[in-house]
């Protein structure tokens, strides 16, 4: 039985935690196959890690098991906890890293991994990725069923939402993530195009019952650090090479970018920063 | 059927862009194996991912399909095209970046990606490389033949070649690659070795039919920056240690190193800038 | 059959080399399945790679082959060598980045790769990795045993240890690694926690039949650069948040650390730095 497990972690690539990480786990699962989505969440970012997992863990396969490791509170009385939702399995410490991904979701069982027959037999302070998190991973792809790891768990620890909040014409959001190439990927997620002339604001993502709200994309004016942009273009090409322009992302969240240039470098924002949108 | 499939993109590793669309080609291909060229391209450097897949590919195993996205034009009427060379796929934008991959090929069929039938149901304009070129090496590993993807191609964009000159004696190319370790490789590709006190000028790479035109290597002079190299090393060693020296690399390409340290940081030299060799 | 080769370079990952590595493997052993244990060792660091191979290499499944590619000899009379260690098999060149891992066995076989037919047919005089130490992997995977490469070795290279004394009350050591999260990384890698209150110098890591020697930790002192750290602490969450703290790291080595911070941006302490251990 082959088994895949999909990987996101602060680590970095430089250490040898995530090799070692792979090499627990194929000492248990032989089989395993592993993905990385990413190991360069900002040490300790719990915030960017939960926002990051539920824009990637609908891609995967069912029966996925995702090991996310993002764990300040390693060695702490912090609970492991393994959350079971359709045919997806997250492993993860109980600090709300979870909590985006499983919004959404309608039947969602959590136990706590207190089994300690199913961890490294020496459990260190510093490093439960190692010695807990990914032994869990190993053995639920060997078919152990994630009631034998421990009790239930009945109150994850949640995060609140990002700043989202419209008002009238009037629309407020936060940065929440930077990529790669400087896209400024903000919080504000609920519009969507229908045409290349409209955007529509639905009351959430993948609701398609909602009641649109059709609005003349080039009158929206986008407001970010210093910059004031006006229109939502549809794609970077939109815009003159090395001009801002504001979009919808690939994920369906409000992204600011410039077309073959770095937005954030541009820009000045970070991780947090307030945004704007007027309705004009 | 277990398919191999190599990866170059411009993603970097940080975001979760690689890891979505493997997750994507598991859902289409669940047998799919992945090998990571690079996704450290320069954003949108078209021409230098098209220099780095053409020294990767032969490397790979008969059958391997090539999923290259450096897309500065996406969601642009660029085309998204398959070409087929010999027992190798590739899958890309039309923008060049096969260019130097194809250049030697005899025997190339290229297709226009259109067929909507094996594209993700929705298709955002920002990522292809999640919603239409991932799918498309996860259908083509699954047996799907590339005429059925859409009409074939005849135009496909092409690159010119990275300047190289030979006048005389005196040869001129240009900086196409700064390497993890500083190396700088230059495109001036056609000298090599025959033996550690002679070199040879060859009309092109493997073309073992040529004539040869023996020239003392330690009479050489070769110029990048402000520097001045006498000679042309066969290996780092042969350099003091944090010297520079000149050698012919392991594609078969000039590049100006520094045993055992850094030379792009000593010479101070960007991709594209102007390298010359005087055969004394 | 299928093999599992784990890989730690120097290379990096935004150039080709680990991929053509890997191609070059499969092409070799088709059914070769790869594990990244880092290429983020500085470029040329044997040492760093030794260190980080011996605490990494436990942690992998039975007949898993590593491949060991930092190589600032490449090209020169230094020699390729296969160890075989136990269950573990080694690929790397002879220049003591195997002595760490090596150090604790009792019973070690070392072979020269000197055989040809084990290698590329063309084999460039820079990167060995791709044209010796990865073909050997892979040869080694498909059940070619190690005394097919070559003659016997009796005297590998092998570093020496990292510092580490101790004289009486006071223990000497020195920073051996700097890691992801900023975590100081020493070479005093004796003392061992055994109940919270408590920890214990033993004489080598492992040896549980050792004489074992308690030591108050909250007396104890740490310095390292400009600071000095009272006690040692068992987690990071001991220390507030943003304090500097010391503990026992998840290989058993004492660490400076920061919790939820970075301690070596707030030490300024580099590789080889001496650190020091008053216990009081």
């Amino acid at each position: 039985m082959e088994s895949l497990i999909a990987l996101m972690t602060d680590f970095g690539v430089a250490d040898i935690y995530v090799g070692v990480m792979k090499g627990v786990m194929l000492g248990i699962h032989p089989q395993a196959r592993f993905i990385d989505i990413t190991h360069a969440i900002q040490p300790q970012n719990v915030r960017q890690a939960a926002f990051a997992l539920a824009n990637a863990y609908r891609y995967f396969p069912a029966g996925t098991i995702f090991l996310v490791v993002v764990d300040p509170g390693v060695g702490s009385a912090r609970r492991p906890i393994i959350a079971r939702v359709g045919d997806f399995t997250f492993v993860a410490p109980d600090n709300g890293v979870l909590s985006y991904a499983l919004r959404d979701a309608d039947d969602v069982q959590i136990y706590e991994a207190t089994n300690e027959g199913l961890r490294l037999s020496q459990v260190s302070s510093t490093f439960h990725g190692r010695d807990v998190f990914a032994p869990a991973a190993a053995h639920l792809a060997n078919g152990v069923a994630p009631d034998t790891f421990g009790p239930p768990v009945s109150d994850p620890v949640l995060l609140p939402a990002p700043e989202f909040n419209i008002s009238g014409r009037h629309v407020v959001g936060e940065v929440v993530h930077i990529d790669h190439f400087g896209n400024v990927v903000t919080s504000i997620g609920y519009l969507r195009w229908v045409t290349p002339e409209r955007l529509t604001l639905i009351p959430r993502i993948g609701d398609d019952s909602a009641t649109h709200r059709p609005i003349p994309a080039p009158s929206a004016s986008v407001t970010a650090g210093q910059a004031q942009i006006a229109g939502i273009c549809h794609n970077y090409s939109d815009a003159p090479r090395g001009d801002l322009l504001a979009m919808v992302g690939s994920n369906g969240y409000l992204e600011i970018a410039v077309n073959q240039g770095n937005a954030a470098a541009r820009l000045d924002v970070s991780i947090g920063d307030r945004v704007e949108v007027e309705i004009g």
